[in-house]
């Protein structure tokens, strides 16, 4: 069943044709965007535009219905009205298409009525071997296949994976990978996943080479022990990071008019977190900080944090955050104190930590990454925390550097607002805008993670300790 | 006393002349941009460079030494090595300066030593009528009278005053204001604090016509019976936001060798909190948000929160998390949902709270502003919660006129960073960088805050009922 799953969800992100319903030249009609999508990426298959009141869409020949294509279709993507979806998926049987995306919406996350439309969806299918992503979902990205569900994306293929019930969500993120360097392997809008569901793609990517770490948005899932069975064992290979909604009762009925979803008790779902090794974020700022984390092969051995900042204040709110989310602050050693000293000014500075380098780094920000250096080789650190709020590609290119010598997990918090700000007054250098993304880019792929602010900095670092602490336990202690 | 000290920091906040020690035409010296700041915002008065080596500072005579300075001298900013100070602040009394900004580390941040150089200058100050604003702090930020601590600052004035044991902080937030729209009538750094400190500034904010509102970032108060009687009383009128740091054992020591602070127990600054009404704060972006959230006069009558989404993950999240913070779904009423039934399309939406906008808004995001107009008519609901990831102009000016019409709070989770991404796909409209500032500064002079994620947002909501209790309560329920 397990490899008979694998071989249908490669043949969705491997298809060597697309028909695309409601296929139009109309800008304003969704047809005409979920067509884009697959051109803008570069798809490289046929693509067959499905539109009985056209004869061409995007100088592409279209079709009047899906059984008018001549050669095999693999991928189908459906848009249409509610009511007109179960004949089109019956043709997709008889055409034996392999998987339809169905953006349509009007199904479970409107009751009980819907939910049965859902299900007379999925006995269609299982007359054949078609497969359905959603309703009520945006579909997949997945730029080493050229598939894309909006259109603008990277078309640059990575090893993190996004498996979101929420289409806007994984719209945002595969937009957001871009601006942070973050590339993708594959990101899927389940929606409602009345047929293939996260745990299914949660099976998929555990064993997907092209993934090495996976991220999701969940509301709820149908099966909870299939979920466990498969997060713990896959946690072993691959971190696994899951933002749950639907903790509230609120929360919950939200999920329920979104989705359909079952969202579960805080309680069942606090356990099953622990007991896979799951590493929780609550945002979209906390997932891409992980994920960024995460890229680091190195976990850190303990919870000590060295803290290296300029700015004074941010850094002792730093140490109170690491302190409270149950980091300690690491005691240097006097070796360490000395080296620091050698190169930090002794006015309005501190060789303790965390270490202020002081107003110097306004002429000489070559500081930040010698004493990452420094701490970051001393025995009793684990991890470093810096604090800049304008990193620049000199900074950038330094920290990559030491982030190589230290082998240790490195967190910048930094103001991405305040990078692309160009008028920052005479006496500072100022950031050319196009050289953000590329920055965020460099320093994501050398595993060094950026946040914006330190309560997610230390939140991150913790998580890699706990996920770490987490790999190194044996099946009976989980 | 409380009048002394009123027309004594006015003095610094209006001086007809600054005397700036080791100005210099060389860049890399501080006292290069120590002049230049003023030179920078406008300063209308004379300024006076002071350096023995040279003849000319950016084309303004330059002296040998304050005494030889021939005109009255109210402010002084000194940083020199320090053991020089001592001299120049006998000089000082000796010119009968009104203020000495001393930019100058090296006091109690390093110890009991320190602390004793620090009570020297103090006693030296004390034999004449000069008031010290620092050691190790940047000094003063008044748009109104053209003084400032770095260059490139916005020259509007406004009613929000920052004071900061934190110079960066100070830096940033200032900086950040442009960015945000946030225009200061005072920027405070007082680094230690040796004479004037965080009680003075805030006995005399409390009474400064030009504020409004007063944000403070806070290490430790050397009078805790002061600070409290006097946030206490100004609370009443003015709301008083408060990013205190120093909660754990590590910040506390950080803090120590910040800017010698005592920090206090946590137990007591938390019945300080909710005794003087106080809004706490625990990062820059929790700051910005509620300043630009009391910049609204209408505060929240109840907690029933309606939320305004078309993204449906972030609404499910928002949903969950406006209920931890022990905020309520409304209950919407038939009518008002009747009236969204009118206006958001059926399917792939939802007309129940939180309100799904669905895929629509792509093409017609006037649905935002036309829904949160509905929704905040209702009875049952005391605040909105809008979360968009893409504001643009059209939308920042209908919520605008939305918020003109209901007169509640409302609260925008956006995402700032996207809202500058060019390149963002064919079929979305691309903002303008240079627009940005502009949108963030509409929305917030006409009360709209703006957070970037919706804990912060449902967390200042929340601060913003705390408050309007606070102003309720009778002196002796506090």
């Amino acid at each position: 069943m397990s490899e008979n799953l694998t071989s249908q969800i490669d043949a969705i992100f491997n298809p060597r044709s697309i028909a695309i319903t409601g296929a139009s030249d109309k800008k304003a009609r969704l047809g005409n965007m979920l067509l884009y999508n697959f051109i803008d990426i570069g798809y490289e298959g046929k693509l067959y535009p499905i539109n009985p009141d056209e004869e061409t869409v995007r100088g592409l020949k279209s079709y009047p219905s899906l059984k008018d294509i001549e050669g095999p279709v693999d991928l189908l993507v459906v848009s249409l009205h509610p009511d007109k979806v179960p004949q089109v998926i019956e043709e997709a049987v008889e055409k034996d298409v392999k998987g339809a995306i169905i953006f349509t919406s009007g199904y479970r996350e409107q009751g009980e009525e819907g939910r049965k439309k859902e299900q007379e969806l999925v006995n269609i299918a299982r007359k054949g071997n078609l497969r359905i992503i959603g309703p009520n979902c945006m579909g997949i990205y997945c730029p080493s296949t050229k598939l894309s569900f909006i259109p603008g994306l990277s078309k640059e293929s990575g090893p993190v994976a996004f498996v979101s019930q929420s289409g806007s969500l994984a719209m945002y993120m595969a937009f957001a990978g871009k601006v942070r360097g973050v590339a993708y392997s594959k990101v899927i809008s389940l929606g409602n996943a009345c047929d293939l569901d996260t745990n299914d793609f949660l099976e998929y990517l555990g064993s997907d080479p092209q993934t090495g770490i996976i991220a999701c948005y969940l509301e709820g899932v149908e099966d909870g022990g299939r979920f466990l069975r498969l997060a713990k064992q896959i946690s072993k290979k691959k971190p696994i990071i899951v933002w749950k909604v639907g903790r509230t009762t609120g929360g919950a009925k939200a999920a329920g008019s979104h989705t359909g979803s079952i969202c579960g008790s805080k309680e069942i779902w606090d356990a099953v977190f622990k007991q896979a090794g799951l590493i929780r974020v609550e945002n979209v700022y906390e997932m891409l900080g992980c994920i960024t984390a995460l890229i680091n092969p190195y976990l850190p051995r303990g919870n000590r944090v060295a803290i290296v900042s300029a700015p004074g204040g941010p850094s002792v709110s730093a140490a109170d955050v690491c302190e409270q989310e149950g980091l300690k602050l690491a005691e240097l050693t006097e070796t360490t104190k000395n080296k620091l000293s050698e190169i930090i000014p002794n006015l309005g500075t501190s060789t303790s930590n965390p270490i202020d380098l002081g107003f110097t780094v306004a002429s000489d920000n070559t500081l930040y990454s010698r004493s990452t250096d420094i701490v970051g080789q001393d025995e009793n650190v684990d991890m470093v925390l810096v604090f800049d709020f304008r990193m620049d590609k000199e900074l950038t290119e330094a920290l990559i550097k030491s982030n190589e010598k230290i082998r240790k997990p490195i967190a910048v918090v930094t103001n991405i607002e305040q990078m692309r700000e160009r008028e920052i007054g005479g006496h500072f250098k100022s950031l050319d805008p196009e050289e953000m993304p590329r920055m965020l880019k460099r320093l994501y792929e050398s595993g060094i993670s950026i946040h914006l602010t330190e309560q997610y900095a230390a939140k991150t670092l913790l998580s890699l300790l706990k996920y770490r602490e987490f790999l190194e336990k044996r099946d009976w202690e989980v």
